[in-house]
């Protein structure tokens, strides 16, 4: 039997996805995307668009496959090098699928009927499809079938790198070592980045801020962020802010100061602030927003690069999906 | 688009499947290889053995491997065409877990919860696996990736079919006519082929005769079905027998007749009836138990139709299966 990479003699494999479910969003951007672009350099990066969890909420063909596009094309213009890191789509490796079966005959009901993220659909009194409540499983399988040592989340994700931890260690015992066992890096930074409303920013709160937006509209996105009433003239509290929660992301620690410091002085208005944030969100993607509009002139480019990124993706997975093929008797 | 066949032009397309979950016995025989093997001069006729199916509960690759392999040996031997039907490895087409992981997007959970296989395994107290709560997905796309018309089932199969029809007709609802909505065909004969204690033959109840048994196996096997302890001299009642019922199966009508009427004349006793059936079943699968034995003689056979019909299904899977992709978005 081959058995799993040993991290002694590899760089370690790290493993990403993103929804396409919208345009990515600042959340994304820096609870995701920036991250995933600095590990480029570190290890042997595979991120992938999950276009299969996507179809768990849209429902419109047209939409997911401008989505799916769209944030290959975010994530190029972002800094994603695609001769460093595999780019792919999910559904280009339909085997992803394949252990997601396998792996659902070793999976317990009570570990999906558990999982948060369902518990929360039950709770919001929705009729949750079969996809919803399947898709720790799916996960698990995007995440095994890399061989992945590092799997990258925000807190509100562990429980599924848990759930994967957890299947990988049971099939190990019942086939033998088939499957390396990830390890979670929590990001500690994800879920403060708030939206408009104050809230996490996530497209299920409809308070998010799309990072290629015209110039106009993000104008207009931004000095809709929801303030309280304090009169220009009287001091304001920059630690409850979502303004200069929000700046801070974009801008030097002594620009944060500044506007820590305008906030309790008093006698500047939101609106101000407002303005002042919207400049270092323009400012900050500018050089992003030229090259995004380059390679949206080259219509084939995105699409060469899921192509690669699809051959080079299959081609582990593979590997890896013949090792368990074999184990579980599927194969002689 | 590419829409699905109409039936107008072309012949009904068949679609039946066998879980490769042990040896095949009488049962399997008469309620589904056997009409499997008519159907073959019917229709287009795709066949296939259900592995994926068969990990929800055959946790020893060995003997899944075993079991597949005899399957296929198996209905060779009893007069399966490769020609004529397409016999294949679910396995060997993966697009089936791809279909049911988009088929899973639009199963409302009460579908699944609601499934009498999996109240039957919730009343038993058990813990089931997802593979269980989830496997009629699964089968919606073995049937619907095919484009099948018609899928011969007995009753406790008909819900299946049912939820299969359910989906197609929810997806074409959604996404257009992408999938046609399959007949199921009942087998009134199914249910009625008792086991060695009565009930219906079936593996779950561990009272199953396999078809090519050695002979004494075969005999020791018959001499144990349960009987009621009438003693030889008295009369017998053929309408509650077992003896009788299995019988009827593998002779003509008028040797059915002097059974029965030798049951009620008293006189004989079961150990006799049970030499009458042992000689019936034995003369019945004679031919067949030749044939397999000339086919397992040539151990690349079974390996050649296998290949040749998986490659036969995943020509029309991946047609079905690219119209499907397109229609959800994940292709272009």
């Amino acid at each position: 039997m081959v058995r799993p990479r040993t991290s002694t003699f590899v760089m370690k494999r790290i493993l990403s996805g993103i929804k396409p479910t919208g345009k990515p969003h600042i959340g994304n951007y820096f609870g995701m995307m920036r991250p995933a672009i600095e590990w480029q350099d570190k290890g042997e990066a595979f991120y992938f668009i999950a276009d299969y969890h996507a179809l768990t909420t849209v429902f419109d063909p047209v939409k997911l496959r401008e989505y799916s596009r769209g944030v290959a094309l975010d994530f190029l213009a972002c800094g994603l090098d695609p001769a460093k890191a595999v780019l792919f789509r999910q559904s280009d490796v339909p085997a992803h699928t394949e252990l997601a079966w396998l792996l659902s005959c070793q999976t317990p009901m009570p570990m999906l009927e558990n999982a948060h993220a369902y518990k929360d659909h039950l709770a919001k009194e929705k009729t949750p499809s079969h996809g919803l409540f399947a898709y720790p499983v799916l996960m698990a399988a995007d995440i095994l079938i890399y061989d992945s040592d590092v799997v990258p989340v925000g807190k509100d994700q562990k429980q599924h790198v848990e759930i994967t931890r957890d299947l990988a260690t049971k099939m190990n015992g019942i086939y033998g070592p088939i499957f390396k066992v990830p390890e979670a890096s929590i990001l500690p930074t994800v879920a403060t980045i708030p939206g408009l409303d104050g809230q996490k920013m996530s497209k299920s709160y409809d308070n998010t801020i799309e990072l290629f937006l015209e110039e106009k509209a993000l104008k207009k996105k931004i000095m809709g962020i929801v303030t309280d009433s304090t009169p220009v003239e009287e001091p304001k509290d920059p630690a409850t802010s979502s303004i200069v929660a929000l700046y801070r992301f974009f801008v030097p620690e002594t620009d944060v100061e500044k506007m820590e410091a305008d906030f309790r002085a008093g006698g500047v208005g939101y609106g101000d602030f407002k303005k002042r944030l919207f400049g270092a969100i323009w400012e900050y993607f500018s050089s992003m927003r030229i090259k995004r509009a380059e390679l949206a002139a080259d219509p084939g480019y995105v699409d060469a690069v899921l192509k690669a990124g699809a051959e080079r993706a299959s081609s582990t997975a593979n590997q890896v999906m013949e090792r368990v093929r074999k184990a579980v008797g599927l194969r002689g």
